[in-house]
């Protein structure tokens, strides 16, 4: 039994609340009081939230930080650059990349991340001897790094409507959604901080008639998939099937609570009303989606209307959480001149409990017995976050990852050297672009 | 004479070059070269730009940082409280207050600020018995914290069109524009790095019939206006008028090479060729536009019409030059739903250059032979900068205020004590806030 004190904590609907300790049992809070510090506890001074969850990442897009913008960045460096190194993975560069994203995300308070892995075979598309190598190496990189994790292993069959995967993408390819889950379904790991849960990569990528092999493949598990994230897609949806990809992944049967859909960025009134009724996540990326100019998605509408939010660094052009989630006020008024859509306590629940919960760790992401032991301290005491008002509002506007001083992720601290990993991630990005 | 070997500097149109001695004579750079660090150099490991210019700033708003997002921030739960705070400051509470914001500015590589300057009088609107007792204690601020500082010293007559100043807004006002040119015209410094330079509020603020005189006071000498910030200035200013904030200044006289438009958010194709074709600075401040919910402005029309690019924290809602410049391609992409506007380097040389020129420092912003000695270091393999390949797109897309290492402004090492900042603004934000 370890005891913290925590000199403010935030504890959800009650907001932060002074002096507060925590009672950590392994990897569990065993009970949460208030008061002073108890003899021998560990004083965390700042301001204390449960850990983030990361719901949206694919690790080896951290190789395109900075490298798509070259030359303006247009979409073609962006796509370009991600197959180019999508083509030199293999599973020891993948695990050494993986790791280095994953110790990044350790460090700005991320204690469980969702990886929506489509790199599955080789160059060829023969699968590797162990058919779930490059999942495996992502689940071992995790655990290495002290995240929890929520392998999202992606069906991902064609690279269009009609149009059969090529290049790089025969990587991506199981052939078909059978032979798909009869390789996930033998993903098995003994431990409580990894998951397997199922992704359709997308409309463009699983023919209509495979959605619900994929869907149904893993029941009770996490489900995720991209939607409607360029107007592109809705586009070619509504030639192919005369439906919006909202509407034809509820006609498939792929809506539920466990499903995570993720930007859900283009959007008709219809759809938002379909994806809320069926209590879906919605997954927003707010850095990605401003980096690759998806638009800003209809945040509010979907959670007035019954729709859970949680975030994501995605391509992690950026991996800080705090950005996530200002960014997700912050453009909704920049798209319509006005302010006040979100209050600081939805978007911090959006990347936390709700985060956590989307990738199958409903115990995760609240400061409560019972709950994973993931303690995040931010310093109100910061360049940046000093007279802001250190509350809910420090957190979300004012403070950035450089500002978090201590991490605590299923009961154990992160304590990483920052030039380590750093060198880590020089190393293993270096080993794989041109 | 001290010299400075540089592992590699940004040489503007020549981009990054690895190994460059810069020496400097006193507050100016006296010469560069390449090669070898000579014996006894200072060494400058990492990247290093020329300083940051922060082009428009209201230094008291740092007080607004956290505090204007409660309950959802409405644009009046904003306003509220910047009046509110407005309402407490004197001269030594300005000082203090301006003396940590702008040392929080020259540890994230801000040399010179400009600084929007309007709360001049006393709550009654009498003035103090030094009238520029306001405007001094913001120059002192400055030059205590190392920064050069333009003083835009601010016309601001009335509340909106045909609407006299009221509460706050009488320590705003001198009265009538001929009022406030005797009173900016008794601004004297006696150092290279001090300019005084003249600031229209805004359209609202100062009567057509007026305009003029402000933009004659000062000959030669910077001028600012904030300009179609909102939509809702345009329709007020086309009701009183029938022109659009832009065609009204142009039929006043207003518009010259020395004008900084400040947000220019809001702007028809003919305002926008107006602008360019008088060779104006656009002043963008991309993190308060978003803030304060103002929309995208045409960045990439306005630069290709020929107008100047400079960018400024103005409300410091966030004081991060990275941000301020990836925030400009960034948002432009939301709008437009395309990748590839703008080359990182011309967002470097808006935030150096031309943010200097526009504030009447014409050698400032560049790593060369009779410029200003400003040297910022960036450090390249940080967790955020690793692996992102060490060039323009390197300081624009990856990089934060976190990776400076060195700031050297005016010839001196800013060498400023962060939690002895973040103490002082702690304490000065807490004297005016209630």
């Amino acid at each position: 039994m370890t005891a913290y004190w925590c000199e403010r904590a935030w504890l959800g609907d009650e907001g932060f609340v002074d002096g507060v300790i925590v009672e950590v049992e392994g990897t569990h809070i065993a009970a949460v009081d208030r008061g002073e510090p108890p003899h021998g506890a560990e004083r965390l001074a700042g301001l204390t939230i449960p850990g983030f969850a990361n719901s949206h990442s694919h690790a080896f897009h951290r190789t395109l930080r900075g490298r798509t913008q070259r030359e303006r960045g247009s979409f073609w460096t962006w796509r370009d650059t991600m197959y180019d190194v999508g083509e030199r993975l293999d599973p020891d560069r993948y695990h050494a990349l993986a790791l280095a994203t994953y110790q990044e995300m350790a460090l700005t308070g991320i204690t469980a991340v969702g990886e929506f892995h489509y790199l599955h075979h080789e160059s060829s598309g023969s699968p590797y001897d162990d058919p779930n190598a490059m999942g495996e190496a992502l689940v071992a990189a995790a655990r290495e790094a002290g995240l929890r994790i929520t392998l999202l292993d992606a069906c991902y069959l064609s690279a269009g409507f009609d149009a059969p995967a090529e290049g790089v993408q025969r990587r991506f390819s199981d052939g078909n959604a059978d032979r798909w889950a009869t390789r996930v379904q033998a993903l098995a790991f003994d431990d409580p901080g990894v998951v397997v849960g199922a992704a359709i990569h997308s409309v463009r990528a699983v023919p209509r008639d495979q959605l619900a092999t994929v869907a149904n493949a893993l029941p009770g598990s996490p489900l995720h998939i991209h939607l409607s994230e360029q107007s592109a897609e809705n586009a070619a949806c509504h030639d192919a099937y005369g439906l919006t990809p909202t509407g034809l992944i509820a006609d498939a049967g792929v809506l539920s609570d466990r499903l995570s859909v993720v930007h859900a960025t283009h959007l008709t009134d219809s759809d938002i009303l379909t994806l809320a009724a069926a209590q879906v996540y919605a997954g927003f990326c707010p850095t990605t989606e401003r980096d690759l100019a998806d638009g800003v998605g209809p945040a509010r509408e979907l959670v007035d209307a019954g729709a859970r939010l949680t975030l994501g660094s995605d391509s992690h052009a950026v991996i800080d959480m705090h950005e996530e989630m200002r960014a997700v006020e912050l453009d909704t008024r920049l798209q319509t001149q006005l302010r006040g859509h979100f209050r600081a306590a939805e978007l911090i629940a959006a990347a936390t409990s709700n985060g956590h919960a989307s990738l199958g760790f409903p115990d995760g992401g609240r400061i409560a017995a019972g709950a994973w032991a993931d303690l995040v301290t931010i310093d109100p005491a910061s360049l940046r976050t000093a007279g802001t008002g250190g509350g809910e509002e420090t957190v979300v506007f004012a403070a950035t990852a450089a500002d978090i001083v201590s991490v605590i992720a299923s009961g154990r601290r992160v304590a990483l050297d920052r030039a380590e990993v750093a060198d880590r991630l020089a190393a293993s990005i270096g080993a794989v672009v041109s």
